[in-house]
């Protein structure tokens, strides 16, 4: 027999509710919460281990949580209130996880092409604009992406959601700038700083190289440390009235220019 | 004396409100309200007519809005309470304006340049992603903007917020799908859709000639019409697990090639 929980006011259901809301919690525990069976399945392919599965039976079938008990993950039924309490979106699949973070360090980064392409994201503030990001890096195929200082936690759940599940198929490192910077020196990465001050447009440089591609925040771009370990810092000509871009629309220009520059191999 | 209205309840203001809130409302009005002093200058450089312009005195001074009088604009001195009430954003410029709509039809379109290049998004649905798509279009200075079979409003809050004011300096035609291709056919453009069926990689065609870059909606893509009217189908080539990609990030990717292509002239 599965273990059943209907009250909302269960502390173990409090104690979930705790690690959906606060980065502060996901921390400390180490865990976050994963909604949806896409993501779910998504995770268990990305190497993330899978605690404890909540279902609620309406919606998710015990048959479809039994399958998952060879993965020796505790199995727990939940009410529909508990489930809605715990629930981000309004979603109709009735499943909810509890995940086991990874570090994330530098070190862990699997580097196994001959010319990586690295998108380095310094200080994304908002969710929305990590998930679109790690959109664009998943349909490039890029071979990592570092984010420096974030500002957002990468489980955040609309970091989770807006990024359609690619916090799960993405190599990602967190690091501060200073050590992402000593990272891509080390590995002889060609660094290109997205900084308009004494740049060169982005479409006239060679990123065929060990290539690291960097982009800041839309309010205050890059910080100073980028640009003094640039190899060339690189602009997008704009001729408008207003020039201002989309953080993860310029990535995406920048990236894809890069790929072209490789015949997508 | 400016005329003054401290009340919420005020039959011209709940009027406003209806303004801001209800789609139905602005179409049938023919006006649109403008918040912030930079939106509301763009909007006048854009060639809208404002009517009426609302100030709270703490935040616009008397002296800001009299120098808008010049422009045959009636002013309203408000209150805190009903500057509250009429304010979609966390602003603290005080001001917001009454405008009045553009037809955006095809025949309005100014095309000055000898091979245009313009932008087509098909039944864009969330005001974000229109948004997203302007400020992409005034960076890369595209001739204009078709919004075919638009789902959602122009004039809707969240567009011009999210278009950063781009909503007021880009040429937009909105027109139906049918409108549309007959309109580009009869000026010579190629058609380039974003459809991956019988299509070819996005970077191996030749965007030089007049020429029309159309998206659709992430969800369902773009209609058989367009497929059907394309001089060439194309796709960004995926490599990722997701293969999803955000479809500002997308446009931004096409035109910026387009752009490339003709050296950013």
């Amino acid at each position: 027999m599965n273990k059943l929980i209907t009250s909302t006011q269960n502390p173990r259901i409090k104690q979930l509710i705790l690690l959906k809301e606060k980065s502060r919690q996901r921390k400390k525990d180490g865990l976050f919460l994963i909604e949806g069976k896409r993501e779910l399945s998504l995770a268990i392919k990305g190497g993330y281990k899978v605690e404890t599965l909540l279902f609620f039976p309406d919606l998710f079938s015990e048959s479809e949580a039994s399958a998952l008990s060879q993965y020796n993950i505790e199995i727990i039924e939940i009410s529909k209130d508990v489930f809605q309490k715990l629930a981000h979106r309004d979603t109709t699949e009735g499943v909810i996880a509890v995940v086991k973070s990874k570090t994330h360090t530098l070190e862990d980064l699997k580097l196994t092409t001959k010319n990586p392409l690295i998108l380095v994201t310094e200080a994304p503030e908002k969710p929305g604009n990590i998930g679109a990001l790690l959109r664009t890096a998943d349909a490039a195929n890029v071979d990592a992406v570092i984010i420096a200082n974030p500002k957002s936690d990468l489980y955040n759940p609309n970091s989770i959601r807006s990024s359609v599940g690619c916090v799960f198929t993405t190599e990602i490192a967190i690091a501060s700038t200073e050590d992402a910077i000593a990272f891509l020196k080390t590995y002889n990465f060609n660094i290109f700083s997205a900084i308009l001050q004494e740049s060169q447009p982005y479409h006239t440089q060679d990123y065929t190289l060990p290539t690291a591609i960097v982009v800041g925040t839309e309010a205050t771009g890059l910080t100073e440390d980028w640009r003094i370990a640039a190899t060339q810092n690189i602009s997008i000509p704009m001729q408008g009235v207003i020039d201002s871009m989309n953080v993860s629309v310029a990535a995406g220009i920048l990236i894809f220019e890069a790929k072209r520059q490789r015949n997508f191999k």
